[in-house]
């Protein structure tokens, strides 16, 4: 049976793929980078941590392991890369080679990379399908109609600036934008809108172009969290191409703050 | 002789306009929002601070000094607007129902209020031409070949995102986009760069169709002193577009902090 490896950053998105995986009788070998969920341990056939990250060493990794294939999935932190952190000098000078180094095209050149080395990239938006958002209300209850004009409003920025590949998220109130996600990450953006505007509407989506395969928006229950916490009532998400991580607990989360989560179709 | 009332929000803007005023014989009516610089006082003929911002209430209060231009300058923080602050009722009704509340579209509605009431609104832009940016290296240092390409890169995300009126700032770092300014303003976004990435670029640029006659950017030594506690290297303005405020301490500091600030024409 081929056996998959599972490169894991931070996050429940590597626990639901694990879950996925495991639930089929072909439980991941995850390598962990960064702060991996403790959730792995009772999904992951085995867990290698990485204190160092190197292309080549996690290549060596997979390979030990007999894996054939594997997935790429949670959050790095950019400061890793941007401002010196665990990555080895051979791999940061592979990175600073690449013509641009945006989401879109870091994610680009490691799946290249490891493609390159013979390992078969695996999608894994098809592996938790019960996860992707659907269009209209999916969560707590339906916008209002400023909420709605909120939405309208952030989905036209949100079209001109994903592109960019810089975030992929920001917060509206009231015709204006109030914050813009870059390297911070949606958690620091949402608190940053809380602390400028009472209250607000959160619109997050992909650029058109961007490889559904291998890197979806994530929205989960500490999406919800931070926006409660700063006072923003509404989420609305690209539908079919958003994972919402946590179903349950999302939902009742979203009830218990009155917050309205929305899927669209830009 | 024309009495000039300047409304004058926070920074050193306000000051070094009416510095000018006052040195031709025509020192300003202050009309003080937010926190306005105590540097005022040396220059003013009166200053008036605002308590409750009424739009009807400024009016009157430049009619009632016997001023019939008024000079605008200087920041007035967003989260009056946006999140509950010393902002009347009328006045937050007028802005709700603008068809957009943009920073261009905020500045243009209230430029438009100010001339229906029959009082001219005079450009400080060339009351302190010696202010402006010129092109090339304007303080510390030469940009290095590194910076050179992070202006680069920074300014073609900047032309794509400054005609979305939500900010005039981002920050840059080989190349890729560290954080990006909405409301929170230019400072507190390089304090954000500072904690993701170690050093990077900063480029700073009006929108093309901006009204360069009541809203240019501007830089300082406060400018300055955040991006060195944050451990950014290089500052790059749009040339003949930006203010530069207290031109000796921004240079003394450039030079101490071996910043490098750049002019440039988009």
């Amino acid at each position: 049976m081929t056996k998959t490896a599972l490169l894991a950053g931070e996050g429940l998105l590597p626990v639901a793929i694990a879950q996925s995986l495991a639930a089929r009788g072909n439980a991941p070998t995850v390598i962990a980078l960064g702060k991996a969920s403790p959730l792995l341990e009772s999904v992951a056939e085995r867990i290698l941590p990485v204190s160092q990250v190197s292309m080549d060493g996690i290549v060596r990794m997979i390979e030990t392991e007999g894996c054939t294939q594997v997935i790429l999935a949670g959050a790095v932190p950019k400061r890793w890369i941007f401002g010196g952190g665990p990555v080895d000098a051979k791999t940061l000078e592979w990175i600073r080679a690449l013509p641009s180094r945006d989401d879109h095209a870091l994610l680009g050149s490691i799946v290249g990379f490891l493609q390159s080395r013979g390992l078969e990239v695996v999608p894994y938006r098809l592996l938790i399908p019960e996860a992707l958002a659907p269009e209209g209300t999916i969560a707590g209850r339906d916008p209002t109609e400023e909420e709605r004009e909120e939405i309208r409003y952030g989905i036209g920025i949100a079209r001109k600036i994903v592109p960019l590949s810089f975030g992929q998220a920001l917060a509206v109130r009231a015709g204006a934008v109030v914050a813009v996600e870059a390297m911070e990450g949606t958690d620091e953006m949402i608190k940053r809108a809380g602390r400028i505007a009472a209250g607000g509407t959160v619109v997050k989506m992909m650029r058109p172009d961007q490889d559904e395969r291998f890197d979806v928006p994530t929205v989960g229950p500490q999406t919800l969290q931070c926006m409660a916490d700063a006072g923003l009532g509404c989420l609305a998400v690209e539908a079919g191409r958003t994972v919402i991580l946590d179903r349950e607990r999302f939902g009742q989360l979203a009830k218990d703050n009155a917050i309205s989560v929305t899927g669209f179709v830009p």
